[in-house]
């Protein structure tokens, strides 16, 4: 992509009064818009990182079996009812149609999940069943200032799994939990997160979230330094000692961080309520177990930049930057702009996602908003390299300055960003 | 995807009231689900039929050098009171929230990506700019009782296009109609679609639509059958002759049709509203001239249901359907299964989207199950084909039924669908 041709400017400064660090990154170097509190739009940058980020979630989705459908935002008051959230769940938003009937915003989707996998199921054949969606979610927050941390808008993957009994839905709880790992390891999140001990329900004493450490986190948790096992500040006083390895509380250290993820045993209390239930190996009627699984990919969004940035900018892991090469053409002599122009189409035609920075810009300019949007390498090419036929290298996430020859780029990026 | 796993069943009736053919046709063949009236659930088959459309969208927009963005779908009234529309605008649906703001649910977004566009261009050398999304749209609807075809939460193509002046607007106007029509070429559509005239608005006489013709589309156009040009009724009374060959209206031919794309001059109606201008080359501040371009994916998709079905069920086009190959494994003896099973993964390793029924099911049900769904080529193995190491072949568009040797399968796709 040529910079001159992006929508977006980079800002040095940015209106009205967004504090939190990650939606100010955002904003000033282009990846998103704010338009209210806790509403953001995604800029061609951001909506980048974002598919990215939807594509890996896809994948290890579809790893463990996972089905994809997409159900509405839109939701009848009556499933609400049904399950005593209309009025117990602060967060919906409620709006009235002209058929004057009343309908949620879909904060969470359990009850419209249960009834229409209902449809599908009747025995213990049909069993197991896991539904996933990536969809827009939307919740009614008081205060919404963290950023894409918190939207009263936000894009979110909830996974829900329905089983014959909870011996079943426990070895997939188990199996969730991995693919959630490997889903932190490929954000290069893994050695931030957490597996942490929340409140439960109805169903379990506990609930588990992946907490992300980071400065600006809302959450507080105390990690067991002995086994690395977390807990909520909401639990930690019915806490004795580590539920996992017995250490005493002293061992506990405390810590912010961001819920990047969340998992519950639900059990039956939505099929209870959905009159959901399915004949086993032996005819009898049984209640369906559920669990359900989420992530929020705008919030991990959010944390990437929190935990991803010094005083210049962002600093884009490989996996999900918008771009993985900045080529920046630094004067507009004829031969150098010639030689960028060759180098974009090399990296572009060898499968190198490449934002071209051709815009008449002065160098000071350039090398600024290159550090601000943060891609992980940059390429230079100035009056001095062109001599030298090279590129100036540097990854965003170091300081070192490497001279490439201009044949030895491609090469350098295969053994180096593959 | 081996059907025996798949989330949804055939279902021979429906509950609820849906009378809409495109509807009635994904409920039984389980590619959507009703939640309430005009809003739907997509389940796996329907949600990758979905996800065809937009990627011949997304590709088609990219190619006319459009942006993506994702706008939300909270926005604040205080943009729908700049433009006039919080009270002209009967289909928005309000709501407020915890903080006592006024909201609407997007029905339509120059209201947001108007002010957006403006924070980026400032001069004649930022224009144009094409920006679009896909995204999830709100319209309260009184009645949505065609199904997919008019829905109250339905997933759109919105593209907007950035101007220094109505010459630059026209010529770009151009393009997008060339690269609709390509899009309906794609979708197999292109034969059904006329390019219409229509009401226009505040600063064109006319604006355009794309209207393929349907038995039960609810717009009626007349069609100049020298030209091929079309009318939408509403303009009809104001049209002497045909525009654009002069034939008289005596070769006009009325048609139903569905409006399945529309696309609009806005010259400054907006951007006057948000104060968006630009400086010229003059150093003159001059108005930004818009269009814009939508396309209801949603609506597409009922479309090819309306226009694309028999008695028994739906007829996908190779472009959209969720696998291209319905693979029918007819008995449960032993050495077909294992035949079965290797020409799954023989076309899937080819590259192949294969349906693989290896359901323990009569081989009437899977035959009706297999038409009902509509997938463009069935392969039936049956005990008899099986003496003679061959598939039976039948396209679900017309009756032939050919015998393939096994080992000729892959070629014969390749020949014929690709």
């Amino acid at each position: 992509m040529r910079q001159s041709f992006l929508l977006t400017k980079t800002k040095k400064q940015i209106e009205g009064d967004e504090k939190s660090l990650n939606a100010v990154l955002l904003i000033r170097a282009g990846f998103i818009d704010k338009l209210t509190t806790g509403v953001y739009t995604y800029l061609p940058l951001g909506l980048k990182v974002l598919a990215k980020i939807e594509n890996i979630i896809r994948q290890e989705m579809n790893e463990i079996g996972g089905q994809e459908i997409l159900m509405p935002a839109l939701t009848p008051k009556q499933n609400w009812e049904k399950t005593n959230r209309w009025e117990g769940f602060d967060a919906l938003f409620k709006l009235q149609g002209h058929d004057n009937k009343e309908y949620a915003l879909g904060a969470t989707h359990e009850e419209v999940v249960t009834p229409l996998v209902k449809k599908n199921i009747f025995s213990y054949k049909d069993l197991p069943k896991y539904i996933y969606q990536i969809q827009d979610k939307f919740r009614n927050e008081p205060r919404a200032k963290s950023g894409l941390l918190r939207g009263r808008e936000f894009l979110m993957k909830d996974l829900y799994s329905f089983h014959k009994d909870e011996a079943d839905l426990n070895n997939y709880y188990q199996k969730v939990k991995l693919s959630y790992f490997k889903i932190f390891k490929r954000l290069g999140l893994k050695d931030l997160t957490y597996w942490t001990f929340a409140s439960g329900g109805v169903f379990t004493k506990y609930s588990h979230e992946f907490q992300t450490l980071a400065d600006n986190g809302e959450d507080i948790i105390y990690i067991c330094e002995n086994c690395n096992l977390a807990y909520n500040k909401e639990i930690i006083t019915e806490i004795k000692e580590c539920e996992e390895c017995k250490a005493s509380k002293d061992k506990f250290k405390e810590a912010k961080a961001i819920e990047t993820g969340n998992i519950f045993k639900l059990g039956n209390r939505f099929s209870k309520d959905f009159a959901f239930n399915y004949i086993d190996e032996n005819g009898q009627k049984k209640d369906i177990v559920m669990g359900c699984y989420g992530i929020g990919l705008s919030r991990i969004m959010g944390t990437l930049v929190e935990v991803n940035n010094d005083a210049k900018g962002i600093i884009w892991p490989v996996s999900v930057a918008p771009y993985q090469v900045h080529l920046l053409a630094l004067s507009d002599n004829k031969r150098l702009i010639k030689k960028s122009e060759d180098i974009y189409n090399e990296l572009t035609q060898s499968g190198y996602e490449v934002l071209f920075d051709d815009r008449l810009e002065s160098p000071g300019i350039k090398l600024n908003d290159a550090d601000l949007i943060g891609l992980p390498v940059r390429l230079v090419i100035s009056d001095k390299t062109l001599k030298q036929a090279s590129v100036e290298l540097k990854k965003r996430s170091n300081d070192n300055i490497e001279l490439i020859k201009f044949e030895k780029v491609v090469k350098y990026l295969n053994d180096n960003l593959k």
